[in-house]
């Protein structure tokens, strides 16, 4: 087969990862699609089609910039995308041992590293297509557990079930509600404290209230890394209280996980090997590619008796190797990518401490982050506690500075923060998050991944480049 | 950032093309375990990397080879491969226009593309993680139709619903009965004729059975391309029936979908334009690297109404451009790889009539196989009928030939297969799946997908090599 198209990839990759080139060129839609030449419908020569794909990225954001700060993924890890790269080429199934035989015992290999690590040496897990995914994982574990006869007779007949989460936990617990078949209805929202924490006297008292009116908690959902502020619940507190009363203990550590791969950090997850099921992205802050997902699981066998479906073409017992080494049948999915393959390359290549000491950078940054921007004039933080690597702030411009902050003020700020923003873009400085949160109006958040060029000058121009912004844009706004 | 590393996959890539390559080198689990070193707790240089990478490889299986026909996956097309490295290095979640610009319109231009082909051109669709992610889309989106409170109440007070099924549909349907609540008892299954395919007047005896008992038929599966035998249900017949009886019509073409990159035999899936929703798997015969699933919905606006949470920290409504570019909220992932990208590589690359001369080519060998498998001494054919490029045979060694075929003939029979598949496996000859269906005994399946080596003589290679260890292993069993 002729691969000669991949020597053009990789030049182009280095290409595109040389310095000058911008975070972004942003375009609206209707102009891209006027510079453009998508359409499929004709076949090209190799020499335009390295001009279209060139003039794909050319407008495409560069996850890979320091100044990428948009979403809680960033820069790869190389080896992880040496990995990644090799996972596509191989271009395997993990199901079976036969088709997959190394790849098999790396997924293994992989997932009880990650499970003594998080505590639950004796568990099973599975690697998933992302963390919505795993929070379906969870609570089809935690039904069945509860309910077996659900994965034959439905949900019809089961006493109702209500789902406990903070208020301030990720949206995928809303899908996946209605998706399982349980409705949004069933979710129990739990207030946070300032940092973003469930109140865990709060869930204690929901979970009694239910129990009271004869509804059946099936899972409570603690958060180690909340996608805003990046709160981490108290886990300990909230083991307790799922001991006492008997509910499923799920964390989600889809972003806060990582923080278990330092001995430095690790104790902010305290509690987290009392949870009946954990899920973590290493495609987050770790710069795993997208998507690497992990489930685990601490009762062994039973992601395997709630999934498998025993089909007779794929699963088959008459092989002539120990089928046991057929994983497949624990997931949701058949054909399923060999996604702990890019891990196993990344934690091959680093080791242990060499994760550890990647993680220690990310929140040590991230720390001299939050003490800057409470220090730097017109920046006032959301919450000052550092939990995950997230900065939240508002940037408040010189002409609102000594004002009354009645509500006419912060719906003012609710509009400026998007227009920074859209400055910020605009000239391709910096691409940051913005949200409001329950009492909160819009404000930014930067959150931290693992990143080569992470340092303290970098942090310090980012928030310039916000002062920059939030100063031009109040001149443009109010002139 | 040091993207040396890259360097050396593009080498060991080409090396591991080479053909002199075998197949696969089998060891057992033990075995391997022996031989690897795939521990990740101590770091390690890049030579040894480099050496432990190639070792995990000298091991794995090549899918790339022709040989390669243990699934209905197998050598990646080139230009897909040169895609899912970009969508790798170019680390990019699928969900906003902000992040995603480019991706997001080539996603939609793809899926155009798809919806045109399909002939359901004001339909929307999605890419997933795979075909049985979409099977839980299809349920999804067909249950929110009949019943939207499901996604705020859930199932519990809906009333009783069944899915109808052919017996020989693929189990992913199982999982999602299981997963979404019905539970696995509200499959119907309907029986399949001598080809495969679903007996159109027994789905309808059953739809009007249900109904009867006040049961609520939500969704008819018909498929187009089983997986063991490759048969496409009538789906005009199908249609006319579901259209009858007001239910949700999913066709499941995961494997025969590509059939529609060719005039010649786009007919095969007549009436698929009359679906409410389409499953396809381009990863599948086509050659997209894993995973690559698109699934397609007729009503515009469904998928985003079922699927939607309006997460405030990402969906933000006062966004400086067009927020309808923001497509993730349709998908139950939240950050989601860019699937899109890949096939828009192979399409671009090879345009709609380099795609079609590869499926005629594909089909037109399937043929070549069948008539060659239907002449060859001690092969019998288990269905005549080419309808996807699967031929399903068995291989009846010589001092079983002119037996009475008694139960303990088709015992033995049933034991001889997969002797056969471990003698070619071991030998390196060929990787075959092997699967009993309803009445009949372990058989082979051969299923073919678009390869550049794909000829005739390699039919013949892999039918001798069938009958070589078929004699060798009888030789063995019953010296």
């Amino acid at each position: 087969m002729d691969l000669s198209f991949l020597d053009r990839v990789l030049q182009i990759v280095k290409d595109e990862r040389k310095k000058d080139v911008p975070l972004v060129r942003f375009k609206h839609p209707e102009e891209l699609e006027a510079i453009l030449d998508l359409d499929i419908g004709q076949e090209v020569n190799d020499d335009d089609l390295e001009r279209c794909v060139r003039q794909v990225l050319q407008y495409s954001v560069k996850t890979d910039k320091a100044t990428f700060k948009n979403q809680l993924y960033g820069c790869t890890d190389p080896y992880g995308l040496a990995g990644a790269w090799i996972a596509e080429a191989f271009n395997t199934s993990q199901y079976t041992f036969e088709v997959a035989p190394v790849f098999t015992l790396i997924e293994l290999k992989v997932l009880n590293h990650i499970l003594n690590l998080f505590g639950i040496p004796n568990g099973d897990g599975i690697f998933s297509p992302g963390g919505s995914v795993s929070m379906l994982y969870a609570l089809v574990a935690a039904r069945f557990k509860a309910f077996p006869e659900v994965k034959r007779k439905g949900m019809r007949n089961l006493p109702e079930m209500v789902i406990f989460t903070s208020e301030d936990s990720h949206y995928s617990i809303r899908k996946a509600a209605h998706w399982l078949g349980f409705g949004t209805e069933s979710l129990r929202p739990i207030k946070a404290n300032e940092h973003g924490q469930m109140i865990v006297s709060e869930l204690e008292k929901a979970i009694e209230r239910e129990k009271k009116e004869n509804r059946y908690p099936v899972l409570v959902n603690a958060t180690a890394g909340t996608t805003v502020l990046g709160a981490i619940d108290d886990l300990n507190d909230i083991a307790n209280v799922c001991k006492k009363h008997g509910v499923w203990m799920h964390v989600d550590a889809c972003w806060g996980g990582s923080l278990m791969l330092s001995p430095k950090y690790r104790s902010k997850l305290l509690g987290v090997k009392r949870a009946d099921s954990i899920s973590w992205n290493p495609h987050k802050m770790a710069g795993a590619p997208l998507q690497c997902s992990v489930f685990l699981i601490k009762e062994r066998g039973l992601l395997h008796e709630a999934n498998s479906a025993a089909a007779q073409y794929l699963f088959q017992q008459d092989k002539f190797y120990d089928v046991s080494y057929d994983t497949g049948d624990k997931s949701v999915q058949c054909g399923r990518k060999i996604d702990a393959f890019k891990l196993w390359m990344m934690w091959k290549s680093r080791g242990d401490i060499g994760l550890s000491v990647l993680t220690d950078k990310v929140m040590s940054i991230a720390q001299f982050c939050l003490s800057a921007t409470s220090k730097m004039e017109g920046f006032r933080l959301v919450s000052e506690k550092l939990q995950c690597p997230n900065v939240c702030f508002w940037y408040i411009p010189k002409f609102m500075r000594n004002k009354d902050e009645n509500e006419e003020w912060w719906d003012l700020m609710h509009k400026i923060t998007p227009k920074i923003k859209e400055q910020l873009t605009l000239t391709s400085k910096l691409m940051v998050a913005y949200s409001p949160l329950r009492q909160h109006k819009n404000f930014f958040r930067l959150a931290f991944t693992f990143h080569p060029e992470l340092n303290e000058n970098q942090v310090i121009e980012m928030l310039n480049a916000v002062k920059l912004s939030g100063e031009a844009i109040t001149k443009e706004m109010f002139p």
